[in-house]
């Protein structure tokens, strides 16, 4: 079992990382001092795969242990979803030293540590990433949030899990695209490292698809510590860390806009790729590069289905972007691999120029 | 017009202090630099009493202002008044750099703090307390929170205000219930300060009824500053903080059995009778002190109304505390003014017997 240590000032916690460790996870959190009453939050198709493991292994608890079964759907990322969860606390008597366990991906993640975050002002929390995606981008970084009114992540709050466990034996149950998504991820941070590790990941791509376990534990370990360093520096996106946000203005649109039926992870490559476009446009990217990073971004375009893209309606969501101020849609953008700019104002003509363009891929 | 300042690890802030000082808030606003879109949210009675005073203030902001306008009750303490704020911010196109100014008494204040801490993962929060109670207490201390399932404040966040703004001239409006609920809670801190501050409102509690200026701005002088210097030393409630809840599980407990016809400051006499009378129970208040303390608390206890009392539910709902842990009723309990003893364990019964000795004063 691997450890990666985050030291985001005052909320350090260690992500342990490893093939077929869940069942250790008792002793974990025994070892760290976790050791209330659980509630855990669990993906209906998680928890249809591995209840008798779940079960099994927290058959052993001291304490009170009861489970929320949630379907990961944008539609359930909502207060109602919330609302259950806090329910099922109030119901139990749980008090303030209760801990919520998170196991499931990204949407079972946002939803636990939210309402972790609110439940007396705050109540203890775990995340067991049970996607590649989740273990790359949302076991670091402490994002919590649902959706509300039409807009994505638009309510939430910064809080960090106590401790994070990844086990890479859930990935072999997850379906092809779900893969895809964590990949999607991981070629973001192919962009924003160095050269070393684009270098790696575009030689790659096939292991990373396939959940090669070798391959895996290098970019899950890269990511995070890479991530871990970005949030430490800048825990509540002030500066240094709106870099983590490339493609995303554009990838939170296209999923509205497609009714939520573009998946994050893929959203994000047709994100980064009308960034990329965006980029190239303003000179910043200069031809030979645009075509390395546009080759690597198009791979597996033919496995992402976009319905129509209304471009004024992407325009629209964009403009309603948590990153914004005074109503001009800031943009992160490329320069070179390990180069990022952030805070870009760009001529709305030129950003639908982009998307027209990228989208020809997909 | 008074300053003072809040210390508290990485969220200091500043508390003005005057009469007729409404009219200087943009000023003070933008010499701290809290310039976005405003949104304000405002109690309904305050908006028909001050909406002059609040549009000609606000009239010269050169970002956007928009109003919020709410009913304080408890029943309004609820997610849809949280939706009702973040709509108008999403409608409204509001971003990161909004902030959110609440002005009105500890329930609008604990909404909006709620709303701003969870809009966009946080924005800027303002609290102009127009109660004497909002004021001493809930105007430090970053506790934001709404009702759910029938349980008070059970989901919140620590959130602290950028700046407030305390002008006693709006406490010469409110009826003299309410300024009753304000001295409940200063009755608090005199037994809590020490010897002199419990001097100082024993020989001052009808000019404190009586908006005396002088006089409530030194008693609120007095709590702020050292609300001020517990939170700073224990922001999210570990340890030394608990004192700061002297009566309050009892008065928790009375507000919801009491179906919230009783009010907060008023129950908190109430919860304070409770304990003292336990605190006498186990010998940890001699006879001498008990009788003056007794007589501070029951010297407007005919104002008080207590509709049937049921120990049952009370004692029910107290085991639901979110101070507790283990199921086990933690009580804060007092020794001498001055000396608070926190998580004390007490039997059941000795809890129910205090609430039938005190309850007879009400």
């Amino acid at each position: 079992m691997k450890k990666i240590k985050i030291n985001i000032p005052n909320y350090e916690y260690n992500v342990y990382l490893g093939n077929n460790i869940f069942n250790e996870i008792l002793k974990l959190l025994k070892k760290e001092n976790h050791t209330g009453n659980y509630l855990i939050v669990v993906d209906k198709k998680v928890s249809r795969l591995y209840s008798n493991l779940i079960d099994t292994t927290f058959a052993a608890a001291k304490n009170k242990v009861i489970k929320v079964i949630l379907e990961s759907t944008e539609k359930n990322k909502s207060y109602s979803a919330i609302q259950k969860i806090h329910s099922a606390l109030i119901k139990n008597n749980y008090g303030r030293d209760s801990v919520i366990i998170a196991i499931g991906g990204g949407i079972i993640g946002d939803v636990a540590g939210f309402a972790a975050s609110t439940y007396m002002r705050g109540v203890k929390y775990i995340q067991v990433p049970t996607t590649l995606l989740a273990s790359v981008d949302s076991s670091v970084g402490g994002k919590t949030g649902i959706n509300f009114d039409n807009t994505k992540n638009i309510i939430g709050s910064f809080y960090q899990p106590k401790l994070v466990l990844i086990d890479t034996n859930f990935f072999k149950t997850l379906p092809k695209e779900e893969q895809l998504c964590g990949l999607g991820e991981i070629i973001k941070y192919a962009f924003l490292i160095n050269e070393n590790f684009f270098t790696l990941v575009k030689n790659n791509l096939d292991k990373i698809l396939a959940n090669e376990p070798k391959v895996i534990e290098k970019v899950i370990i890269e990511s995070v510590k890479f991530k871990g360093s970005v949030v430490t520096s800048d825990e509540k996106e002030q500066g240094v860390r709106k870099i983590l946000n490339l493609g995303h203005t554009f990838a939170h649109a296209f999923e509205v806009q497609q009714d939520h039926k573009l998946k994050h992870g893929q959203a994000v490559i047709v994100g980064i790729t009308c960034a990329l476009y965006l980029s190239n446009k303003i000179n910043l990217v200069n031809e030979k590069d645009f075509s390395v990073y546009l080759n690597l971004l198009t791979q597996f375009s033919n496995k992402i289905k976009l319905a129509k893209v209304d471009k004024k309606v992407i325009n629209h969501i964009m403009q309603r972007d948590k990153k914004n101020r005074d109503n001009q849609i800031k943009l992160v953008l490329l320069s070179k691999v390990g180069t990022i700019l952030t805070d870009i104002n760009v001529d709305n003509s030129l950003i639908n120029q982009s998307i027209s363009e990228a989208i020809v891929h997909f």
